[in-house]
């Protein structure tokens, strides 16, 4: 039995457009890179090696509450080190928070020797999500546990399906250098949406899943639109409206805020047209003068990683 | 260029649990026997020879009206008549209006030496639909032209997915001789929901499509659940809830309310539980003294049949 162990704990883009707290899908090119460690301690350490503020007490860190979680159940009084070597920033929308609290229950369970699958995981994960936002989302750390697109059909019971990722499909994020609280843009929601809406928003979904399946860009491009949850959130993330069009008529299969956001991601088929999208999207906030971190990834069909 | 032709346009099944105004699946054991048949009067004429009451004038006419929209798209003034020989009670909630919309649009296309596509036939049998119950939705029309299940991505644009249909998956329908008019059973559906009751519903479409690519008959069965529009719907229908818990505690993979009711719909997978399913449900109608058509049908995945 291993008693340390280091993993990549990839980004994660959530809803995907139309599927608002079930779809999510991970990435290739940003994750968290973390170490755990069994001590003889009985209580779980935070280490942050990473250079992003993080709290290092356990019950207000996403991975301390996570990983507690777990142990728990396990009804075991092991205790662990837990150390951030690299962190995605928190607050960018692209599942800061997951990558923590389903990287570290995904090491401290391979350290066990798998007491649990990966789904059984997802559940402690998500105790992470809401430590972090109050609400026990699963649609970002599905992805980051299990790779590729994701689906939670069900909440109650806890219903995680695998759908599949087509390959060449690239996905262009745009962070850009302002604050949206996950917590806030959830607030913002309104309790109540009108049938005729939803019916549009689910008739989305079901094409963006349909799409998966048959690998058809078109349709899981035009499955993007989401007309309950962007339009509220768009308000927090200026120069959105603009970016979504200038993307899409520069050849992007759709557009969307990633999570809550400020995060905004594009997916498109080739390299030259995700080469077109961050230079769009680039341009558009150096001129509103707002700092941006854009880059292109592939999907990550793996998820977690032993490094 | 034939000048008569008769076909079979087949009975659907609307909504599909959850998936309210946007899937459909149609059936191989109930459908409209339909003949049209070029005639030198300018103008459609509708006959009746199948025992149910219908409309003769065509502009009440369901068929009528959808061959109509059709014959002003082609501008033609070429008149047509059209028989129907074989029924399907109306408001049964399996898709009458749709099968004779379908069966006639597609009929009289085969008679013009086919101009439109089966899915652009789908947008004018939508106006026989309108004529019915004063919205033109097509999740009914769409399978019915084109077979199997199929998903309403969008209605504007109209945008029409064919999805897989699984074989060996049986469907039992009960239709109890009681009246739901789908202009009421529309009406009592109130126009805002709850998000959070959306993205349960979501969770469920996504399940169901993901389903039907897998063959995966488990997770059709879960992802049935309709939690905005059969709560209410049910209440129309007298015994509904008992026979959705006892036809599941059968065997049977999942249970709704066909289209806008009042037939219910229960999927299974083998003939033995499709027996017991229709048992029971003759059983509990019976117990109510309400009459009931009770049949089993395979997934009919050609759509419209010439005969």
């Amino acid at each position: 039995m291993k008693d340390s162990i280091k993993v990549f704990s990839p980004a994660t883009v959530a809803n995907v457009g139309s599927g608002f707290d079930i779809l999510g899908f991970a990435l290739n090119n940003r994750g968290d890179i973390i170490e755990a460690k069994m001590n003889n301690e009985k209580c779980i350490r935070i280490f942050n090696q990473s250079g992003t503020d993080l709290p290092l007490n356990p019950l207000k860190n996403v991975a301390g509450v996570a990983v507690q979680s777990m142990l728990t159940d396990l009804k075991t009084g092991q205790g662990f080190d837990i150390t951030f070597h690299q962190k995605i920033s928190p607050g960018s929308g692209i599942g800061s928070s997951a990558a923590s609290s389903a990287g570290s229950v995904f090491a401290i369970n391979e350290l066990l020797d798998n007491p649990y699958t990966l789904k059984e995981l997802v559940r402690f994960a998500m105790q992470g999500e809401k430590a972090a936002s109050g609400v026990a989302h699963a649609d970002n750390v599905a992805p980051a546990l299990l790779g590729g697109f994701t689906l939670i059909r069900s909440y109650n019971p806890l219903d995680v399906i695998q759908l599949p990722s087509p390959k060449n499909l690239l996905c262009t994020i745009a962070h850009p250098d302002i604050i949206v609280r996950t917590e806030d843009s959830r607030r913002i929601l309104t309790k109540e949406i009108l049938l005729k809406d939803a019916v549009i928003q689910w008739g989305n979904v079901a094409g963006l899943v349909s799409g998966l399946y048959t690998n058809d860009f078109e349709l899981i491009g035009r499955s993007l639109q989401d007309v309950i949850i962007e339009p509220i959130r768009a308000l927090l993330i200026p120069g959105f409206d603009k970016i979504k069009k200038t993307v899409l008529e520069a050849g992007a299969l759709g557009c969307s805020i990633s999570g809550s956001g400020p995060s905004i991601f594009a997916l498109s088929n080739s390299e030259g047209v995700a080469q077109i999208v961050e230079q769009t999207m680039k341009k558009i906030f150096n001129g509103m003068d707002i700092e941006v971190d854009i880059f292109t990834s592939t999907i990550n069909r793996q998820g977690q990683k032993i490094i």
